[in-house]
């Protein structure tokens, strides 16, 4: 095949957004042959506004069994997620989904033991992971070069949002809609470069979540998070969509070194010596190991975010590169999300990895009682909303 | 009186800092007339560097009893401070007591009866309260001028101390000696500060604290401590003697701006809305308020620490100038940290104000089977390790 045929499920904000990167052009090996959406008038919509040869279907199931396509992108409401990309990978499309892989691990690794049996590619929408930054802290902490990690503390609060971004959409921030808030909607990315960075899941976390504490909403939209590593470190991870001016700094410490990533700026501390050993050996009480500092600035071109991810789903799947992120990794955010959740549910420390059908059991009790709202349905550009590391 | 006449208690690190600035001409209205130690040879090495017409006595409270002074300055082990500025109180002296108040808030709560009742004056030791920045935070957020408190995130890892540290006195990070570790010694100064910047105390506290985690110590080296207020904000408060390189860096949160103070520079946003009316009236998803941005750098000349708080005890008790920080409130910072210590003990969320006696009982059982150690006896010089907002 010349260019991989792509269809789009959901002419959201996401789905749109894709859209408009085959439009201008920018991903150079595919095309769009179709796209989704429940709303004929949103249809019209695109019709309207988006050139192009493509199909339109009101029915994402009806994409994927008719349309002429050989991926998907799928940017429907989350809870949908599995069940689709289940439904593309059994009818030999290849799939790239939008984050989150799901709303609990039951439905995910349900979906996980498709992609597991399948031979078509399974990515998902990581986009951060392009993030030459992230990269960075990413290799540097592989290579094992900076020793064990000790620490890290993300505070994420640059994710400010209004009621009227809530009420734009009859499923946002509902445990229906959308099964969480801050951490299911904001911060899949940040959450699933947490581990992908320090190489390692943590094994207990005590979360402090707070549900429409600023907004008028169901879920959670002040998050304080503490995790414990099997490496004997420990975390927190601070978030909210209440914040202005947020903050957005990373900080890692390993026996070996420091990472600091803050406003588009990396500072790699080196030591010269393991901490550990020094706090063994040193005959002085207040000295320290001696360091080297790098900074590393931000190669905005380099940067490709979802351009990045859907070019390379495309490479990958006309065999000219490798997949680089694979879907059944999703599992580890959708986990970790679920775990700082139940943690919050019942008030205690919740062991890793957690118990798929006690927090399907908890979130289906909310989802029952979830109230019904009426969307403005306005399409919100989100274009200025990702990227950064500020 | 011409010069206020100062006996000091304790010869150890901080006591023997205190004495030098005396020697230097640091203490205006201040002159030293007695010391104590319960060394006789710390006593002697004292005599033989130390020049002035001063009396040595090897007990605190011989001192206390027979010396001619107007004014104690306390710098003995933590436990002893309340019985000490009990009896000085009551023979009639000024007190100036080194951090931490005391150990447990049931002995200082009835220290704090004493110092109500008697017309001498009592400080602490709270020198951090001089430095420029600080005090530009406490009076911006006191001012009412940014609103209401969201949240306070205190990461201060910079305490990095050696085993050889924790090994050259025998009481160092004990149970026994000390009551605590990196809160209890490193933190007294942040935690007194959290509270006092920010104008109320947390009403819960849900703490993580690591025992001899990276040292040989029986007490706390790695702490994760989330807090809930009263005005329903949230916080965290991180801290390690194991981190090298650390940080220091405190942002504070308020409804119409935020404070940052990090690397000696005081970051200052001022929101043009208030945040929570922008989210409750703006017709847009993504915008936030607009915010004016002030930087502050450290005036060190201003920062006079220890000195600073010296020089104010001596003309207080002239009567040149009001006592800047009062003696009671240090029961503050004891209550925080006993508090985040109940709750590691317990592994439970803890609310404030605290049981004084059910701390007490938890920290009895352990003094029991704190372990006997030798001390290398070192004298460590200690002037290179506070002060700084790095």
């Amino acid at each position: 095949m010349d260019k991989v045929k792509f269809g789009i499920l959901g002419m959201g904000n996401m789905g749109t957004g894709h859209f408009n990167n085959f439009i201008k052009g920018n991903i150079e090996n595919g095309i769009v042959t179709a796209v989704s959406d429940i709303s004929q008038k949103r249809l019209d919509e695109i019709q309207e506004k988006m050139p192009g040869d493509y199909k339109v279907y009101t029915s994402s199931e009806e994409l994927i069994e008719k349309a002429d396509v050989d991926a998907v992108i799928i940017a429907v409401p989350h809870y949908d997620h599995p069940n689709l990309v289940i439904k593309a990978l059994n009818r030999g499309l290849h799939v790239l989904c939008e984050k989150p892989a799901g709303v609990y691990t039951k439905h995910v690794r349900e979906m996980n033991e498709v992609a597991d049996k399948s031979n078509k590619l399974f990515s998902l929408m990581y986009n951060q992971r392009t993030n030459p930054l992230y990269i960075k802290m990413h290799d540097i902490i592989s290579s094992g070069e900076l020793g064990t990690l000790r620490r890290v503390n993300w505070i994420i609060t640059n994710w400010f949002r209004t009621q009227f971004y809530f009420d734009s959409g009859s499923w946002r921030a509902t445990w229906k809609g959308e099964g969480g808030g801050a951490l299911m909607n904001q911060c899949p990315h940040q959450i699933d470069l947490l581990q992908w960075i320090v190489g390692e899941m943590p094994n207990k976390i005590h979360a402090h979540c707070h549900f429409g504490k600023w907004h008028d909403i169901e879920v959670e939209d002040d998050v304080t998070a503490y995790m414990e590593f099997p490496s004997g470190a420990t975390g927190c991870f601070i978030t909210s969509t209440g914040d202005a001016p947020g903050s957005n700094r990373l900080e890692i410490l390993c026996s070996k070194g420091r990472l600091l990533c803050e406003n588009d700026k990396l500072t790699i501390h080196k030591n010269k010596e393991d901490i550990q050993d020094y706090i063994n050996t040193c005959e002085n009480g207040f000295s320290a190991p001696e360091f080297e500092v790098e900074v590393v600035e931000q190669d905005y071109k380099r940067n490709t975010q979802h351009v990045g991810i859907i070019n390379n789903f495309a490479n990958a799947i006309l065999g000219i590169e490798k997949l680089y992120v694979k879907g059944q990794e999703g599992i580890n955010c959708v986990e970790l999300i679920n775990a700082m959740l139940l943690s919050s549910f019942k008030n205690k420390e919740v062991t890793l990895p957690i118990d798929d059908d006690e927090y399907f059991e908890e979130l289906s009790k909310r989802v029952k009682t979830s109230r019904l709202k009426e969307g403005s349905g306005i399409v919100l550009d989100t274009s200025s909303s990702y990227g950064g590391t500020k």
